[in-house]
């Protein structure tokens, strides 16, 4: 047997024990995308974030760089900025956080940001204000090509995602978002951690939508 | 047509309109009950605590003092007292509140502490360290023993309560607890109150747990 059809092999079995819509769930935490013009302003002309940690998507990481929030009820330090750089500036928020800058936020798809609130970036003593781009972010799942067709679920669908565990649930209104680029990983906020129970290892998976299952 | 037949036509006909199952759901912020020694110790000798707004549950209510939690991480200040004292002091924090304590709290049912972490108690010079009483409040749906009866779940089931709109999820785990002192009203948390896009009106309703629905 050569090593190939002993890996196809392997992946066969692998697939089998582990159904492919069974999946890591990874709690994100307060962020910042910056785009060049942003960069620009905040740390000087040209300047380079510098990557700190690769995330789990590839080509995504975290920056050593951190910036604070400001709103008009409160403020919020030592925010991690994503690289690389982007088209859009967006700021990615949890609703407890939303309440302590004093700003309504709506709950939103990574680039949905047409008529969100703007929120003020501060870098020591250069400010941005970025005029819309503060969300919440709308709970999702990054999926391969392979792992959404293996799961029957294609870009852009609405699934609901079962968390097992201690604090059990069902999170409904769940987007796939489908993408060679991608590695399949569920992306909640930490409200959404802290109201399932999540902790480092809990995984989620998909329950097709039916019609009307009440 | 006498008075009691008027009312049972228009409670059957409310009732039919609108299932029992369907109720409204209410945000817990953190909180303390405090049992007779520990409000001796924190507030003096036979000091009665001041109610300041009834709550939804009868005889539940606010009270006008408010005391602080220390943590070995940080402190959360102004914490409201719940009326009346109880047999057992017990506080009820968010996951993301446990997070700000430094201190690993699990997820418990009202008045099962047996074993859950203390905490420190502090009012102006006075302090009392809780040697156990600290939980993160595991969501129940109080329910009058009618609307219990009409839903056909019993004291102590568990269910699955499904929350609509835009952030709709299905709280798995969720525990019926049953009385004729309770009025109908489903408890959550902040961080849940988050994760499922709560506002004052939310309602909920009751899917009943099947054996396996994946």
């Amino acid at each position: 047997m050569n090593e190939a059809t002993l890996d196809r092999i392997v992946r066969e079995v692998v697939s089998r024990i582990q159904p492919k819509q069974d999946f890591e769930v990874e709690a994100s935490g307060r962020h910042v995308h910056l785009d060049r013009q942003t960069i620009n302003e905040l740390f000087g002309e040209g300047y380079q974030l510098t990557k700190a940690k690769d995330l789990s998507q590839p080509g995504q990481f975290a920056c050593k760089e951190r910036i604070t929030l400001v709103g008009p009820k409160g403020t919020l330090h030592n925010v991690i900025i994503l690289g690389p750089e982007r088209r859009q500036s967006q700021v990615e928020i949890s609703g407890t956080d939303a309440l302590a800058l004093g700003i309504k936020v709506p709950v939103r798809e990574s680039g949905d940001i047409a008529g969100t609130p703007g929120i003020l970036l501060l870098n020591n003593n250069r400010t941005v204000h970025l005029h819309e781009g503060l969300i919440v972010a709308k709970r999702h799942v990054h999926m391969t090509v392979e792992d959404a067709s293996a799961a029957k679920v294609v870009q852009g669908e609405i699934v609901q995602v079962r968390i097992d565990g201690g604090r059990a649930l069902i999170f409904d209104e769940v987007v796939i978002r489908v993408s060679p680029k991608f590695a399949t990983y569920m992306h909640i906020d930490y409200d959404e951690a802290n109201a399932c129970g999540f902790a480092k290892g809990t995984r989620g998976s998909i329950i097709k939508k039916v019609q009307d299952d009440a």
